[in-house]
């Protein structure tokens, strides 16, 4: 998602790009904790160990890194959701990334998703990361109904079924579920919204197959 | 939900009262624009037009004025979707809810929701807000589950039916697709979601006398 280059587009060397993947995931972990308001670039070179030479050398300025700590946080949801999000094929691999969603809600205490705390900071601020973040959640809206195609066109799902749309309810009850869990301390938030969502999804194949 | 007293629980005069509800408007406004921690005092006195001294006779420091800008908040959505929202009794009621939502996000040209702006922001740094903000959301699930129950005693949707975890699931939904609203600049994810769950509900309807 990332391409890795120097602001000059020169290639970077293994120890460049090293360093520029520590502030990166430094400044993704403390706006993950913080926010974007309340991390300073100070904040982000303490941090990482870097000085404010080098983490300029790789960034121009604060939003310039805000841009790659989204592409990193991107990665790092799609890389904490494999195997099962690429193997959406049936209703059962929907529920086990169902159970993936969970324990890893439960792993980070119930923080929310980074990707969705960083919408609701941004989208309304700066252009770019708005883009750059609607990029995001096309993308893993795509991976989502690429799975629930497959299901449609091996007929466990009724074939009126849209998958884009879907597609794009799932996300939505997902990163809804995660913002209320994360509010009321509780997982029930997040179950209710995901087992709607799938129980959703399976009707419409008991639809075609029962009664 | 916020009773209007002073620090000192006597009761405000009308003027005082006036005064006060200005600086929580104002603070509610400019949060809303901006998060809450681009928002400061100042600014909240230079919006308000009231001195530094009146701002502290009513609130002892921003904290305090965040929470009133809380209940203001879910003041104001409750106020937003009246009188949908005390009369969802049936499936129509609640498709009129939800385009009562879709307008609503259109009117504030899908800035997203301003309890889930201050619970994506607080939750996990303040926990007064964080409580209050869980309590909002738990009033709103309490409304949309009266109707539900309402429906399910009506026999409209079916006995099994849980009305918690069902208004759980759709104020998930809700949320996540103002949040993909507004980071998308398009009303489809909130439309996708907010149809998802009300086709669930009244697939529960059509279950049983349906078949």
């Amino acid at each position: 998602m990332s391409s890795i280059r120097d602001p000059g587009s020169r290639p970077l060397t293994a120890r460049g790009a090293a360093t520029r993947a520590r502030i990166v995931n430094a400044a993704a972990d403390l706006i993950y904790e913080r926010g974007v308001e309340r991390t300073s670039l100070d904040d982000v070179m303490a941090e990482s160990g870097v000085s404010k030479s080098q983490l300029y050398h790789y960034f121009a300025d604060k939003d310039a890194l805000v841009l790659e700590v989204i592409a990193r946080q991107t990665e790092r949801i799609f890389e904490s959701q494999r195997p099962d999000l690429e193997a959406l094929e049936s209703l059962a691999a929907l529920k086990a990334w169902r159970d993936g969603i969970l324990r890893l809600n439960k792993a980070t205490r119930g923080k929310g998703c980074p990707l969705g705390s960083l919408a609701s900071e941004l989208a309304n601020d700066s252009e770019p990361a708005r883009k750059r973040l609607a990029d995001a959640f096309s993308l893993w809206r795509d991976r989502l109904e690429a799975g629930l195609a497959k299901m449609r066109d091996r007929g466990e799902i009724d074939a009126s079924a849209n998958p884009h749309d879907l597609a794009l309810a799932l996300l939505s009850a997902l990163q809804g579920g995660l913002l209320l869990a994360k509010t009321s301390r509780s997982s029930r938030p997040l179950e209710a919204a995901l087992d709607m969502a799938i129980d959703h999804i399976a009707r419409r194949a008991t639809a075609r197959t029962g009664c």
